[in-house]
């Protein structure tokens, strides 16, 4: 299969330099404003210009004007821990015991890499997330130079880096050819304004203590996200202790790889020591929810890392996980779970959910600085959700009204970096219909290879 | 406030009085044929008239054709548990504990019924099942007069009856003057097609032995089906067993009224002989995931359940418990948490839980021979979902891509009783501009009489 021209701009639309938003229920995850009714923001280029009430900023001078009518305005969600590519083979596997998911899908990835159909994975989990409202994700797969590609093509901020593991992978390639990999990632990226290049080694069980440390030398050396599987599932956990006789996360602290760049996928199998060690040594936490329950995994303690001041951030885990890229359903689990586990139902308020979501994503990838509120000099990475629908009135919080009723068919507008990549449910850059097309085409194909 | 006039027929609309439906994926519910692929279905009146390929049905004759072109053609969703009216009040008090929350609910329902703003949270629930594609619901609250004479001008398939108290209720009436109302609704909606009247005591520990006993009599005498809250919080549990000396549904085994006319909201606290006396007397249970986690009450024994032949149906619950009704959710946490509680991913299959949703809840409520699934003979209710969204695709296994992928706002037909409510999420029958600006309005008159 040959992929399909799928980037256009589409006829008649230009970027605007500059523009602003008017009558807006804003919400800026900034604890210093959080909620701005009758609020307005000014985008000039790539950056927010300036955040306000309607009237305090009516007269500016700007290029075009979007009148929200009262709709939300606020950051685009930050996806702190996905897959994309791997969304070409969801729901191919499911509803079977972990043993024969594995078994299953690891000579599709292998088929998938030989015949570049995770190509159009990525681009259909990128339009999606930008149809849902997310405008940055936190990739770890295969072949991220291609991602990296199609994210530049999007207008969609990325990062992504290698995948190590101490063999092979399906792509073929060994640890050497990965530090090769990375060297040219980050030639090619550094300080580019979308993509920002990390480090993934797959986990502790997969990638040896020597291995892992060379790889933080490296992230250390390269000011690099070190983004890691860590105690997930019982397979990971039995390993790690046969092997090394600690725990998943004592076992990475014991390597010497927990720091404030280290962002933890899932860390759901933690005890109390463990906790304390990821808050004394600054990691920080992807929390997955909806996929930990659907894999079996477990319940991450999100509310004690939270009293120990550990970052978190919320994920949608990848499609072969958790199969869609919905942060609403994330928030809604996050929250009802979190409510369920405390046993406190004034716990894990929905305005701590969006706040999660959005600026503790941000917190978590260590992009605070650029992304996550809508605060003057930010990058303009902003969404705007209606609440007209019947299921989002009456509404008496903003919060709780997208925490437990809006989705992802409520967003109207995603603007990543100043630029407005989906407005009116259409994408601007993008063919969707096309990209529905490929994948189509692409999962009729992997269907017919393994006989389905 | 006085409510707007919201039913109308939209311009040029005429009810067709045949229907085939072609070149769908029908998913019928039925076992002995669950999926048909390019299958068809025919509609004559109110009726399924038959279900096969669109090749042997292409040459009925009919009304109208519809080319679903790949569409998912299934039976509409059953929600076995809600309180719609309380719509009107979701998210006001969010984010407590218990005991602040029924300290700051009960007084507001007493002024929203004496304010009507009720109804328009009944009208705004209703417009809400229609276009997420439920068809049925189960309802419990106050005024069920008026919540059934909305029902018969949306076109929308209720269940509800008198809510029993041992006290005046927030309406003021008293037991008296409830079954006075029951005999009223029997009278006016004996043998209707679309309404049945139920009853619907609230709970065990509101309402006490002879009560019950009175209410059971009168389901056994009507054929009605006894809608109760069984085993749901801490609270219930805890003042039926310092009252009573037993568990809230050996209590409810104990005064006589489980059978088979019998619907158990929750029915979370149940221990092994709990279960054993359900599955024994032919009690059926709701299902409310998303409702249990958030109001931090449990975790439903749904395996257990199954396994000893108990029949399980969906519930989405009020909105003042969990905001909004929306089957492609609460699919999902059933099913997520069900695999987690049982360590068992291959357990709660995605064809389970469409089963639980559609043909489940029909059996719950005792409507099985009418509704459920798409069967000859059948009423036709039932619903289209598209699969060409991006979130949808690539679709290996439809059931799979509708639990974890899908959501209401894919759902592009609703059709009750072979009467087309809603078409390219356009309701026919009602203008939803008028529902949720009543809503809208009852909202903010709730906030100002409560000082928000």
């Amino acid at each position: 299969m040959r992929p399909r021209q799928t980037f256009l701009r589409l006829p008649g639309r230009e970027i605007m330099s500059s523009t602003l938003f008017t009558h807006a229920l804003v919400l800026t995850s900034d604890p210093g404003r959080p909620v701005i009714e009758d609020g307005a923001v000014v985008v000039d280029e790539t950056m927010i210009a300036a955040v306000g009430s309607t009237s305090e900023l009516r007269g500016t001078t700007v290029d075009r004007i979007i009148d929200l009518d009262g709709d939300i305005l606020m950051p685009g969600f930050v996806n702190t821990h996905t897959h994309l590519a791997g969304t070409i083979t969801r729901g191919l596997v499911e509803d079977v015991t972990t043993g024969e998911y594995l078994e299953r899908i690891w000579p599709i990835e292998a088929l998938g890499i030989a015949n570049g159909w995770f190509g159009a994975g990525v681009r259909v989990a990128m339009v999606e997330h930008l149809l849902a409202g997310i405008t940055t994700a936190n990739d770890m797969f295969f072949d991220p130079s291609s991602t990296m590609k199609n994210a530049v093509e999007m207008g969609f901020r990325l990062l992504a880096g290698t995948v190590y593991l101490d063999f092979p992978g399906p792509d073929g390639l060994d640890p050497a050819a990965r530090m090769d990999e990375l060297g040219v990632l980050l030639d090619e990226y550094r300080g580019h304004p979308l993509v920002q290049v990390t480090v993934a080694p797959h986990g502790g069980y997969t990638v040896g203590p020597d291995h892992l440390e060379s790889i933080w030398r490296r992230a250390l050396a390269d000011d690099l996200i070190f983004h890691i599987h860590a105690a997930e599932s019982k397979e990971e956990d039995a390993t790690i202790r046969e092997i090394y006789g600690r725990r998943p996360v004592e076992h990475l602290g014991a390597v010497g790889v927990l720091g404030e760049r280290t962002v933890l996928a899932h860390a759901i199998r933690l005890d109390d020591d463990d906790l304390d060690l990821v808050a004394d040594t600054g990691a920080a936490v992807a929390h997955c929810p909806i996929s930990n329950l659907k894999t079996v995994s477990g319940i991450c303690r999100v509310d004690e890392m939270l009293k120990r001041g550990i970052r978190v951030g919320l994920g949608t885990d990848g499609g072969t996980a958790s199969n869609d890229y919905d942060m609403f359903s994330v928030m809604r689990a996050a929250a009802t779970l979190g409510k369920f586990v405390t046993q406190r139902p004034e716990r894990f308020t929905a305005r701590e959910l969006v706040a999660m979501a959005t600026i503790g994503g941000a917190e978590v990838l260590g992009i605070a600085d650029r992304v996550g509120t809508l605060t003057e000099g930010k990058q303009a990475d902003l969404i705007s959700v209606d609440t007209s629908a019947p299921h989002n009135v009456p509404m008496y919080d903003p919060f709780t009204t997208l925490v437990y009723q809006a989705g992802r068919s409520d967003v109207r507008l995603t603007m990543v970096r100043g630029e407005i990549l989906m407005e009116d449910r259409r994408l601007t850059r993008v063919d969707v219909g096309g990209v529905v097309s490929e994948a189509m085409a692409a999962g009729r194909e992997i269907g017919r290879a393994i006989g389905g």
